[in-house]
């Protein structure tokens, strides 16, 4: 069945093209290559390399050989060697492109502008979760409801304070995704090490103008301590997880017998025309689930060992597009649930 | 970064051609119609529909559209009752069509076909990394080696010690591989709430006619007895750990220091020219921790309640394609190293 | 709130005393002493060492000081090394005691012990939640039962049907586990690296008269080889992983609203003296959820480096005394819940 | 094996004592009286009940039966209500005891006053380690280390750069466990379902006086939005991964071969008197991969269902103790494999 963030009927289910877009191949080698040029201007404002702008341009507007890409990732376990050597077998001045450099600092770099792209939307989406809570609340939010424990009617309460039980999380989160976002968001910069050494008493200064140019943090050298990404991962699982409750509670409303909650647009059945399934709430419950396995793994990557695991981190790669993806659709999935509640309580 | 397996530069390195054909969205539609026109065919034999060889034969030469699949899989969860839909639509007798089964029927079905394909694939690659341990015993096999203990010298041993570790549990795994093949390529039909009873007294006989023709185990219905499933996510889990051990032994090994083999082929380094870096070696690790998180997952959805789960079934939907391909992939990867070794011990 | 097996009141909701009784400390220890013995005596067969037979009886007997063994465990990351010198210490040919095995002979080899004890009780445990089942089913088999899919009324069904969903898992599960138990139930006899060298020529005939003692498997060295013990993991986390799913069933059928199930003796509520809360389903939830977890640390164990990862078998430690009192206990949970089913349907 | 923080000589390598107190039954048995003697006081502060001095005095004192305890957690599934009868029956005014509280309220606050002890342990340890690198820095900060990347030597360093890379992360571990810290050090008080209806418009002033009495933060009602536990155990997967890493990195320098650094009081071998392993450094490895997966099982639970989910608050008795003390005796057990480094780089 593929990868379900990029596939061709299941993608929009367990995915948006926003949060594709933003992961995307294009969209990282965009990166890739603009980092590069960073570098390249940085170290020109630096004085350590001529022809920067020029350098720097060609980079922009290089067309890249993907299959070479590919075939050298194979061997390498990273493709920025053969893409460096792609830039540099276009450029006048060669020397004035990733020397001092590390794979590494590239693609590090890279996950943090496509953290920062993905950090903006998660942030925009809570704030259009919160609001579209306070909208069922200002509806809804007086409507009886029969309160349940441990899966069993307890007392009457109100709409008002399940929907409080669902959106009380969300302010916290904002808070946490706030707090990293410096951390998460920031330059790698440090050489074959992490020490730029080979940019001599310049390397600061360098690392400060590509920061300036990319508007990310300007850092110390992170690329063995992973803790803000962690962090970072089970924030998302923390969302989605908040959300898996919602969706949870929705479905368990849902019930015939129940009968707390009336949604519009829910999914048929092939052999029940009758039914009206709650699969965006479902959604939300797998989402949470998924999201809490791929934090895991993140926290596995944690032991990082010596000056650079190839083995940690690539295990990276393989969970934070996926982890991402779902923490984006959850937000969005669950504001669209909000929108096809027609009675509450 | 997207989905590491179907990624135009990491694809080749995390996952190969082969695991991602069976695995491919194209390829789960050809199951799709095949099960279909099977069904058809099958009640056909029963005598409960007619014109059935050919509304058959029209299932499977149907175009069909994916882009109204992928609206309708967003609103249902599952892009059945749009298939179906286009089906009937294109159809002259389309009572003749999906009549009795249920959208699970078709899916999980579809899934015994793909796990088929990769099992084949599994064993296949299990014997070939067998032979090319074998090999490697007959060149180095006596070569004297240090055996390490937490880390630490212990005292000589044979190459041919530290081969047998990493080869033992390979007949292990693929007798557990053998005994678990008839129970996930099975046959799921049960209609509505898996009791086949829109098809009558003639379910089993249909049940079994399909089976036939899919080439699948006539099973009881199994839509929420998803256990075989999570053992079989398990195996995989071993299977890619036993290799992730003699990834971690290997990537040991080949430090400056210890020395005790040589690599060629080692994934070069754009910052530092002189290195060999052991990526495949690293790889199997990420494999075997990645495969791990992912069978846990499938483990967690074996709490599929009542007669159709839609949380717990979509996760697996999220987890097995990365699973099946990490597994095969550190098959392949685990060969490949084997093959580029120059000297052992 | 400590460990939740051994705890003073919450051990018998989670654990219960047969299940403590095979991990707790004493029943090791007692394992330990036996493994010592068991290789004495072997020894004394091979002619390797003499007055074996009073030198196994003095070790069985043997009082040991645990203060000083957990001092030692602390510096040396396990027990045996103190364990030995304590037994040498009251020995009169200590030449006799532990002489060419290592201490993840003993240890491991202890580990089999345990398992061994702890299959039998799953077995029976297998065997009273079958019948169990099968007694409601001649009871209550024909009741109707609205179906239930993506937790929606589907279409009526009996209550035959749901527990066939309940039962069918099981024999799968206990044929998994005829199958691995020779494979997890295995003397482990390597010495310092794995090879039985320290015995010379002796070291097979060694091994096979203290599997013979011992009743376990006489197989070859598996020190690094962890397959059996993370299949055996996984296989927990099915057994508990398909119980949960029967609580899962049980806590919504157990809804007001839905009352498809009457239970006796639930749970009594400190603020709601009118509730009775279907505890006993919800642990069964609880404790798939937790050896899914516990199952993936195992798999986590199978990058076991070398000839002895200190690392990732410490880990195993830590994992499988909860992963096993989780399973057993869910399977008297399930078969505590069977008998308290006054209505079903 | 049981439990390993409070294994007789197991006990004292996986744990501490001062982990083992603060997560003690004892100690949470002294929680959960001081929390229903404070309860009683705040409400006689706000006039609801009579002769609150007298009855939280007798409540604090009481003499609990702790085998009934476990009687009837066996059949409630937690405490509280047994607890409470017992206090009831020794009360001249049971009336003032627990009125308008539920047991959740009491036990999630007893788990309040845990974390706030577990949080001054963190916290102290972090400085410990903070010290104890510093210190190491020091000594040996301009020794010369070879940098390894992806298991390689790549080009040398100094050791002020490796111990950087251990202790970055702490201040950042620091922070966010300090923004933490108000979250979970929060009283919960809802009664039945949440909404404080029992204490009339007396909740507020009685959460109020209560919290104040508890040393906690006043809060509103959290008992269905878990995202702050979630957080805090992402929080000790965190702390034990950076330490992973540390580990990981030391096991590694201490190869032969490497020889990168030398450690006293190394642990001993039953086979091999000349060995040295370095059994902290794994045990920090172990404890990383623990700790993450249990966090995993944290964020599983914030599928909290409706008012009060019985299977996800209990996987959290489950899983919390034991992260706890990982994280615990990780600090501890890296501070002390910091005094046993003789010599680095």
């Amino acid at each position: 069945m593929s990868d379900v963030f990029d596939h061709p009927w299941l993608g929009d289910l367990f995915g948006d093209a926003e949060g594709r877009a933003i992961w995307s191949p294009d969209r990282q080698l965009q990166h890739l290559l603009r980092i590069e040029a960073a570098l390249t201007r940085a170290m020109g404002a630096a004085g350590t390399v001529e022809t920067a702008e020029d350098t720097a341009a060609g980079i922009e507007t290089a067309g890249i050989d993907t299959d070479a890409l590919s075939a050298a990732t194979r061997r390498d376990g990273l493709p920025i060697p053969e893409l460096v050597r792609q830039l540099h077998a276009g450029a006048q001045t060669p020397e004035a492109i990733h020397t001092g450099a590390t794979s590494q600092d590239i693609l590090d770099t890279a996950l943090a502008l496509t953290l920062k792209e993905t950090n903006v939307l998660i942030e925009r989406r809570l704030d259009g979760l919160s609001t579209a809570l306070a909208a069922l609340g200002r509806t809804f939010g007086n409507e009886s409801l029969m309160a349940r424990t441990r899966m069993q009617a307890a007392v009457p309460t109100t709409v008002g304070q399940r929907l409080d039980s669902w959106s009380a999380p969300l302010p916290r989160h904002a808070a946490r995704l706030s707090a990293l976002r410096p951390q998460v968001e920031a330059l790698q910069l440090g050489g074959a090490v992490g020490d730029r050494a080979a940019f001599g008493d310049a390397g600061d200064r360098i690392a400060a103008e590509m920061a300036r140019r990319l508007e990310l943090t300007d850092a110390p050298c992170w690329h063995t301590s992973r803790d803000s990404l962690a962090a970072w991962a089970a924030l998302c699982a923390g969302i989605a997880g908040s959300l898996g409750k919602m969706g949870q509670d929705i479905a368990l409303m849902a019930q015939q017998g129940v009968d707390e909650i009336a949604l519009t647009g829910g999914g048929g059945s092939s052999a029940m025309p009758h039914k009206q399934n709650p699969v965006t709430a479902e959604l939300l419950v797998t989402l949470a689930r998924y999201a809490a396995g791929q934090s895991a793994l993140m926290h596995q990557a944690l032991v990082h060992e010596q000056e650079r695991s190839g083995a940690a981190w690539m295990l990276e790669w393989m969970v934070l597009p996926g982890l991402a993806q779902a923490t984006l659709r959850s937000l969005s999935a669950a504001t669209d649930l909000c929108a096809r509640i027609e009675r509450i309580g």
